[in-house]
């Protein structure tokens, strides 16, 4: 970890996603999976399991969204800076059956000093979307690695 | 079942509600519990719980959504005609810690034959609001119990 | 103006209101009235007119918009600190003809020390809804009012 | 137009926009130009001028959000189908100042069979990014062109 360079943006940026994976068991415990990271973007993978549907087999929205919050999440922490979710909203467009294996594209959309906006697309193994997600982000003090001084 | 009386708002409300939770093992599985329900409105309330959080113990917001979301689907269900979640948000305003027990009162903003507009509120064991959410259902084929035929 | 007495929400409200209003050029021009304004409220009114509708008589979705950012502004900038708005969200239920009256009622939904939401309702004049509008509020520096110091 | 060659997707969206633009007064009024066209999409500009602002030379967020809208309106009325706004959502980023000239760039995020997802990214001058909008469209009946019938 004391070898990651900060100027490099996509090692810090799979550094920072190690990190935060190392400790998130809620994306662990729902078999979610990081496909690539890279600077202000995140891939992630989820199966509809069991546990996930309705009597209907059609999955609970939350856990769609929980798929695309979290490749929100690991998006919007590859800068190095601490971010956290400030607002979020989804449209839910196609309904997913169990054994559907989803995939979350995350990407920024604009990004400020404080904050940020991440668009993610949810599609299933077919190819089609099954939502899209728009989330803001709020940088909060902290960072992953220390910030190297600017020399003057 | 089959004695419910269709046209009592407040019975068939409670009777919808009993329908969908026996079959939502999503909610169930979260530990969700249903407080009251009624016309156009649910109280649910859940703990979150180890597997909820991420290393600071913080709850992932998707969990919170979730709660909300439930919430909002029970009571959008509640005037016999099937309903969808169509669009959600959700404005994340506290965080929440392993063990906080929160509630979510879900309330209906606007209803139209198609599409309805519910206000879902979380709040934590002090009170404190811990998210806004704001979601928009949209009305399927099909009804929990026959709709009695109008007499001419 | 100087004999604002700052701790009177109703009297605080309505003077903060005076003060935006005199200088809010844009809301004035589309014919918005204030009908009440109260502390984290405010009522406003509009008619639809001709250069407000497409070629149908149907008022663009623009104007309704303004019309609840206008109520949303004055409401959430009832408590002596400037507030802009930082999100806003409306759903379209209804579509206005040519000489429709709508109204706009604000409320505070929620409000910490930074940042607001606040619910907005416009109605048409058979009282029906035409659109439900959500905005989230920051507080910014700078107050109508000196605030009075705090004595020991 | 009655040349238009309804198969030819940049020709008909070019067409349903002079269609649209024709009765669109309240675009009009605002001083809005059309830049481009294209099937989901829609660039259009806009100044901000004397009544749009507020005493702070800060341009009223409805007119952001108005240019924004209009170009979601083009965007979504390129398929023939006649489309509406169901629900917007807009986040402010960046205050505006009298005399900036904004561009909105409307794209199409999604789009099925009765409703869309655009994406507007308004900027100004000098390219910096003002406000980002996302606006749900929804066929209603109707279409621009007369639709040819499918041969057998």
């Amino acid at each position: 970890m004391s070898n990651v360079v900060v100027s490099d943006p996509a090692q810090l940026a799979q550094a920072c996603a190690d990190i935060m994976w190392s400790t998130d068991r809620a994306s662990q415990n729902l078999g979610i999976v990081i496909d690539t990271v890279g600077p202000g973007t995140a891939q992630m993978s989820m199966t509809i399991v069991d546990s996930m549907v309705n009597g209907h087999d059609i999955a609970h929205g939350g856990f769609i969204f929980m798929l695309a919050d979290s490749a929100f999440a690991f998006a919007c922490n590859t800068h190095n800076n601490y971010a956290v979710a400030q607002f979020c909203s989804v449209s839910f467009l196609r309904p997913s059956k169990q054994g559907d294996r989803l995939t979350a594209v995350a990407e920024e959309r604009n990004r400020g000093t404080r904050s940020g906006i991440y668009d993610v697309r949810v599609t299933n193994q077919e190819g089609k979307t099954v939502a899209e997600f728009r989330g803001h982000s709020r940088v909060i003090p902290g960072t992953f690695f220390p910030v190297p001084e600017k020399s003057g």
